[in-house]
């Protein structure tokens, strides 16, 4: 009577005294690879050979405190950690590190566009009153020069209140410009970007709540998995947490929406409160339907909910 | 008996009992531009004609509540504000423009730097915790293959916890990797531009502290004419005001130095707090020098404080 066992180290057949008798050590990660198969083929030379019974494992894991099988374990185990971290890199890091790279991206241009606004200030104050639009500036500034820009807010350089200042100075307001419509550009590119992605993994989320709210879903949801799995009343919070505890803690009144009161629907509805709920229900069955690959619905979704909220 | 007055909305003739009998109004900006040669074309038509005392300019004044005036006095206010504004611009505003803009930059750089960190991870987080510097890291990202930069670390894919990640997902990480390196040559050319604005304007600050210091200096003492006039003490600590503050309020350790801690001098001396009394000496010095136009002693006093602070 033999018994055949393995592990991560190698494969083993051991007597009934349990004395390891034949072994073959998974020496390299490719043997390591090719575990099952090496397993086969040891135990066929042993026609009686039978798996070691359960509780026999214990009293045969003693062989492996053996100086002999420590450093294969230790490798080998090293390989499998490595893989299943690899394993773990999926849809959901890749889209999540791309919104939360958006929300930074957005933050910056938004940073460097005030300095902006104040520096060119210097030269043209009457233009910052006039665009308020941060990407609108950058882009003037980038597109046209100071005397167009001059004409087109119809004054002439007497009535400015900006220094005509030489171009050496003004070119260095410039490069900021081109830097700033960089990031918007990088911005657009993100979405594009997660357009793709989206559309093959969660198809009905992408159609339902955008690029932009169905990244940040995944973001703040911890993945699609755990989304799918979330109550709707849930998904109508997500990203209003703060305001959440501080109604569980104090008696404030609960917050209505999270991040969802950024989606149109919700945005164009008087009735904010329950247009998010009702978005949040669909939300909710976009996402298991995506997880479980059910079929494309969200057109469907949408357009009942347009219909609901009409006018509310 | 003749009075002529002349104020921003024209050149007047008044008559004993101070009744305008002549005038030339400054209807544009062109006439109140020749201000004053108006005003002497006027006054040579009547020989007798005395400066209107003081005395009797309150009475005087009663005239330009009248409605003929008071556009004159406001649209021409207007002109002399606006160009006031313009002048104010100088050097001193450019310069802590782009020092603050620096400042900024290097902020976001540090901002997108972690995010690109913690994203590439993903695929090689191997490279994350080897390379520190961040612009080597965006500029490796950029220049190298994924297998590049294993090969370099002395790695091959199985070995690595990183996902291979298909291209079109890399390609994402590598445009934010490209946004970074911009942001780190924008930070070159504005220190270039204020080396160039500084050589003109405050030689001897730009040579004996530097680009960045000088200019930071510039930016907390308000200008240039402000900062010549602080005492060197002030000077030694600028930048730390918050430290200074507390040491008044509650009696911490004062602070013995502020921003110029940053300058080599002050590094490599081991009494910190002797080197930057030292070297605000001069940097005051170099400042009076600059704002007054004095000749270029920066490379003397360097030399001097070179020696007197070898060693300790």
């Amino acid at each position: 009577m033999k018994y055949a066992f393995t592990n991560i180290a190698g494969s083993f057949i051991l007597n009934t005294n349990l004395d390891i008798i034949d072994e073959v050590l998974f020496s390299t990660p490719e043997k390591f690879a090719q575990r099952e198969l090496l397993a086969k083929t040891l135990t066929k030379k042993y026609p009686d050979v039978k798996p070691l019974p359960t509780e026999k494992i214990p009293a045969a894991l003693q062989h492996f405190r053996n100086s002999k099988y420590v450093p294969l374990f230790y490798a080998n185990n090293l390989i499998l950690t490595k893989q299943s971290v690899k394993r773990a890199v999926n849809e959901d890091m890749l889209i999540t590190h791309t919104i939360a790279n958006i929300t930074e991206v957005d933050k910056v241009a938004n940073i460097l566009s005030k300095r902006l606004r104040e520096w060119y200030s210097l030269t043209l104050p009457e233009l910052e009153a006039k665009i308020t639009d941060h990407y609108l500036f950058a882009e003037l500034i980038v597109s046209k020069t100071r005397a167009e820009l001059l004409k087109e807010l119809k004054l002439v350089d007497q009535n400015s209140m900006g220094a005509a200042l030489d171009k050496k100075h003004l070119e260095e307001m410039i490069l900021l410009a081109k830097q700033i419509r960089q990031l918007y550009a990088l911005r657009q590119q993100h979405e594009l970007y997660l357009e793709k992605v989206m559309s093959q993994y969660c198809p009905n989320l992408l159609a339902l709540a955008g690029v932009t709210i169905g990244a940040k879903l995944l973001e703040l949801g911890k993945g699609l998995k755990h989304l799918a799995l979330l109550p709707a009343s849930t998904i109508q919070l997500l990203g209003a947490e703060k305001a959440l505890f501080r109604h569980i803690r104090s008696g404030s009144r609960s917050p209505k929406h999270g991040f969802i009161i950024n989606h149109p629907l919700v945005q164009k509805a008087k009735e904010k409160g329950r247009a998010a709920r009702k978005l949040a229900d669909k939300l909710s069955l976009c996402a298991r339907l995506d997880y479980f690959k059910g079929e494309f619905k969200a057109d469907e979704f949408k357009r009942e909910l347009e219909e609901r909220l009409q006018g509310k």
